[in-house]
């Protein structure tokens, strides 16, 4: 089952808006099949395991990282698919929770007399489908908030010099993590501060994320790396009602997908943008600043994983603060998370927080 | 000579202004003899380890963690004690610093026929000593800075509340460190906001470091934690010329020993600071904060280990900075520290940096 979890992971960010799904098939001891969902999210990763098996599946054991699909989709369901190439034992480490399939995959095999086991890694599983679970119950994708700072917790100078506060192998690290979720998400002030391309670069992956910039009024720049590089790998751009109609048509002709949402205030409500980007479809969301984007998430309880890269370096008081205004009346009321896990990454340290379970 | 290194650090903290040195005897296989410098700098490890060592010392061999002294001050020099008891074998760590030593004590003892080994684990021993070689050879005391931050780099919320940011298991580790440091300093408004006791709690220790408030015009609470407690243990106010004498003359009465010291623009200079710390004997202080002495010391190159506890919750930009205002104007003239390691503890993570080597 961990390989059947690891090979699921591989599929992390290219399958969206299906669950990365990793199949393992063993006969006598032997991996006869291995799957993981392809990119687009067909075909599933069971189906990939069973036509590597092939007949050698008839009495094998499947293991599976997610209860197995029952619904008739684009593709015939897989609990079928197990069935009819004869496997004896389906093994899974989590139910579904679309209510599309929510225990009829499972129901489906033990009516067709497989034997079936859940639960097996259960916890792993659960938080490597988060997003796609996070998506079908809640309607919007999980939300990774990464800030890369100085010691003091500040991500540029008082002229806005950030490049570059932490080294390259956090930047490394940092492609990594694009790689694994479905997009990329700044707001419009880092966007034109920095000029990010947000692509994924340097570590031989091929998938890029879709790139998600929150601008209400559309005032970005037509000349930057974004627009130059629409075409080549998706760009949204979540703005306000007011946004300027010449400005939206020429980011269409660039190639970019808008998407409207409303407004709190002054700035995009972060819960109808991330409806939005659930409703199209996206599980995992890194967001990477800037100041006020974080905050505005943070106040409205949307982030689920807080990733922190550090520098041994002091800014001071007058440089930009990771995070914006929050206006806690009491340290209680302060957002809270727990450690995951604390590692040099160079010279710089990564740390990663999650959301308390409830 | 591990264990002697471990054996001298269980001094650190307690016999300035003497050098917290560890001494094992060694003979035919056998440790006969061991010990450090004892609270207040006296006895020598050297003279203790030979105490206990007694006539099994002839022909022996001794680890020592630095240099033995060869300077009659009030003792008699430890190379000296070393030849009369008739140790064959002489291995150091380090060479001491100071100029009434300086290579003395092992000439001492080489021409009275004693084999002397020198350069063993010398760079654990050269940072055990760090704050003793700093004062002899800077006229200053090593500074460690430690802040404890939210995620975001904040000690406290907009309206001051900062109890409690991080948790009871690092609170824990910050005595413990208070206990490795001849001094506690923290900055006037520290000492009003907070009405800390900063002494050594919870964790069988009874020696207390030095408490060093820096105030310039001696505005402080004559009814505080410090005030009411500098009976017990030692509080020293570091003050401007400007400073309220009525103030000084209470203080005194209290049992606080008042240190004059320039003023740089409208603070306290901190380098004039720390060399009067360092002529009244310190040789490693404890900094902890607040905002306006981090980034004073920061800004004038002063300190040599930066420690962080940061822990998983988020305040925001209207919370208190954990370093005040720097001016710097360019990205390149940050102060920078390396990595020297990070784990959790508790709930929080601890992060350790390091000024680099010049």
């Amino acid at each position: 089952m961990a390989l059947a979890l690891s090979l699921g992971r591989r599929g992390q960010g290219t399958c969206w808006p299906n669950p990365a799904v990793g199949c393992v098939i063993v006969r006598d001891g032997r991996i006869v099949g291995r799957g993981w969902t392809q990119p687009g999210g067909r075909p599933h990763g069971e189906t990939q395991a069973l036509a590597q098996a092939g007949e050698a599946a008839r009495g094998a054991t499947a293991y599976v990282s997610l209860e197995p699909c029952a619904h008739h989709g684009k593709t015939p369901p897989c609990a079928e698919a197990l069935i009819a190439a004869g496997v004896a034992r389906v093994v899974c480490a989590v139910e579904d929770s679309d209510p599309r399939v929510a225990g009829q995959g499972i129901a489906m095999l033990r009516d067709a007399g497989v034997e079936v086991t859940t639960g097996v890694l259960r916890d792993q599983a659960a938080r490597d489908h988060a997003g796609f679970f996070m998506k079908t119950e809640q309607g919007r994708p999980l939300v990774t908030l990464k800030l890369a700072s100085s010691f003091d917790g500040r991500i540029a100078t008082a002229t806005g010099q950030s490049k570059w506060i932490t080294g390259p192998q956090a930047r490394r690290v940092v492609h990594a993590m694009r790689a694994r979720h479905d997009a990329v998400l700044v707001g419009g002030g880092t966007a034109r501060a920095d000029d990010p391309s947000l692509t994924v670069r340097d570590i031989g992956v091929e998938h890029q994320p879709v790139r998600v910039v929150v601008s209400r009024y559309l005032d970005l720049p037509l000349m930057g790396q974004l627009a130059r590089t629409a075409k080549d790998s998706p760009v949204w751009l979540c703005h306000g009602p007011g946004a300027d109609v010449e400005r939206a048509r020429a980011w269409e002709g660039l190639g970019a997908r808008l998407i409207p949402c409303a407004v709190h205030g002054v700035q995009i409500d972060t819960t109808d943008l991330l409806q939005q980007l659930g409703n199209a479809g996206l599980t995992r969301v890194f967001c990477e600043g800037g100041s006020a984007l974080a905050a505005s998430l943070l106040a409205d309880d949307l982030v689920d994983e807080l990733v922190g890269f550090s520098a041994g370096i002091a800014i001071g008081a007058e440089g930009l603060p990771a995070i914006g205004v929050l206006g806690l009346s009491r340290l209680e009321e302060a957002p809270r998370f727990e450690l995951v896990e604390t590692r040099a990454v160079g010279p710089d340290i990564l740390h990663r927080w999650a959301r308390p379970l409830r």
